[in-house]
């Protein structure tokens, strides 16, 4: 059977190219980076030249790049560091964030000592600008404002410039999960005023276990992890050098060709938003899905019938992969916690739609004729 | 130049059975393991024969076994989670462990609510049993216990069902740096009474980036890193697949061949012992070398003279990759705090040979050759 991989934003396939870049520390160059003999020196470099393309996408000093096991490690590290490090008291996030961030943000909000609230949103999903600067102004403590730069179910893109201004007219530390916008977008860090980033490889054709925080470097934090001298002291632990270059192989190929490539999964998506509305009238869409909104995810609400409740089963049966909402609940019957946050109708049966550049207009009209018969 | 790679306990080449169990996983079967249709299933579905693989060659059950990014996490892990979860207010560990634990360790103790201890070592680098003893019975707090299994930088074998015995006796929850071990030993759990032990697949010719951490059933510990609901909600991320699938493997392949392969280093070890006794007279050996040691590292220290201080610089440039102390000060001037805690003499040169089944006597005679010529 023909697999449909339409679930792109849970995961993403291998470049090769990118498998090429890495296969040379899988076999050859093996050493350890924290050697200074010949195959240590080799594995350094390699480690230090992905750091500075990585850097260069970014626009930021390399030194201000620090490799971790993916975007939760990346995430747990910012939250962990602001209220350790740098004063936090309070967190300010928002109902939709994933689950690295909200269970991280619980995980540490004792309700007491350090606190969080949940910024309100609008009716389309975006952040309410206004709340979120009346929450600064009148919380009295230092905050951390913790806000996804695009949603992973429903793809809403943040403000992130006004997001930062807000941050930074009331002192508060900012971080944001870019994991679904690195390496589908280009980010100038230069100009956006920020605090930290988190990006993950295989959410751009890159490796799964390596990811990246960016950290500004006017702040001073400690470890995440603590041990050897690896990440400049700061992230202990023998680098992933293979998931490290294939991380920064596969930023570099995103970014490369960034223009074609997005501008044809675009294309695919707004042709599966037509072909939708002309074969299932009753579909809906969430989030500000045709507005400021990633070109790579559509969520798509279906009626709920005797059927359609065995949608996404369905689906799989006939080799098309999508998922309910974010990957850790891809395809199960818990429901999401962003399409509840949304209060959107129980009647309807949401299904993330997210596409790569490997994707077609004939897969597209396959899942449409597919859907057809098993709504 | 042919390479002569003589530094194993700082990271081994990836085999190549290891890397053909990966690749699979990094190319055709990419899906996000927490999806449930067909390309997830096949990715979780490998997650978990992997588990079941390790879990087998611990003797444990597969639900104690965690998959880390590496060794250091997994002792960060069990460290703070001792503190944090099991009640324990001061930690005893040794002089001699690996910053991965001495690090951590110094972070988590403030000196007044959790505090720390060495223990005392014996001439041959062996920890002090009676000393261990002692601080247990007079420390008056709940303790974790974390002595590494093998020291990295000598070799020293722990006695590690002594310290059980006293850790059990004592109610203190026992933690083991594996590293060294998982991999080169067969380690039957269920007849070593113990909370935590710490693995990493690079040491055992498998990936960089993967490790375990094993936990007893016993214990009710939290996340280290919060999330998705990954490794049964103790880990979040996406699982690195690839980094998991060849881990089991380099552990599978290296217990089937486990009694050819130690034998033959085990002798490669003897042969160098011999040889370089009889070629450089002054030679010491550190550590319980010929005793309760590793069969895959020697440490030798050297005469020091004008020429021997530059020795591992020299045996690089012969093609010969040694290393000084640990991976993290391999071949730089820093000196080894493993070293400088057995009260070795300042007037030498210490240098660490460690071994793989890759290795042969020719190299091992190449190499006692060049030391001849760069004493």
């Amino acid at each position: 059977m023909t697999i449909i991989y339409l679930d792109n934003a849970a995961t993403t396939s291998l470049d090769k190219e990118v498998l090429d870049a890495m296969l040379p520390y899988m076999t050859t160059s093996f050493g350890n980076p924290s050697s200074v003999y010949s195959y240590g020196r080799e594995t350094r470099l390699a480690v230090e030249t992905a750091r500075k393309t990585v850097a260069k996408h970014l626009n930021v000093k390399p030194g201000e790049i620090f490799f971790t096991s993916g975007g939760t490690e990346s995430n747990n590290t910012a939250i962990s560091a602001s209220l350790r490090d740098l004063g936090c008291t309070h967190i300010i996030t928002s109902p939709i964030e994933h689950h690295a961030v909200l269970h991280t943000v619980e995980h540490y909000c004792d309700g007491n000592a350090i606190t969080h609230s949940l910024v309100k949103l609008l009716p389309n999903g975006h952040v309410d600008l206004k709340d979120l600067e009346a929450q600064l102004a009148t919380i009295g403590k230092k905050c951390l404002v913790s806000l996804m730069h695009a949603n992973n179910e429903i793809g809403n893109l943040l403000s992130i410039n006004a997001v930062s201004a807000l941050c930074r007219k009331y002192d508060a530390v900012f971080h944001s999960d870019c994991v679904q916008t690195v390496g589908h977008y280009p980010i100038d860090l230069q100009r956006i005023d920020i605090d930290f980033i988190s990006a993950s490889g295989h959410k751009f054709h890159g490796p799964k276990g390596a990811g990246i925080l960016y950290v500004n470097s006017k702040l001073q934090i400690k470890p995440f992890i603590y041990g050897g001298g690896q990440e400049r002291n700061m992230r202990a632990g023998t680098e992933n050098v293979y998931g490290i270059v294939g991380f920064a192989k596969a930023l570099d190929a995103a970014m490369t060709h960034y223009e074609k490539e997005s501008a044809y999964i675009k294309e695919l998506k707004a042709y599966m938003i037509g072909q939708l509305q002309e074969a299932i009238p009753l579909v809906t869409f969430n989030g500000d899905y045709n507005g400021s909104c990633l070109y790579t995810v559509l969520s798509a609400s279906f009626p709920k019938t005797d059927r359609s409740e065995m949608l996404l089963f369905n689906l799989d049966i006939n080799g098309i992969c999508v998922s309910g909402g974010s990957a850790c609940s891809s395809g199960a019957s818990q429901g999401s916690h962003v399409i509840a946050a949304l209060n959107n109708s129980a009647d309807t049966v949401p299904v993330r739609f997210s596409f790569s550049k490997y994707n077609t207009k004939e897969e597209v009209d396959y899942t449409i004729e597919k859907l057809k018969e098993l709504m």
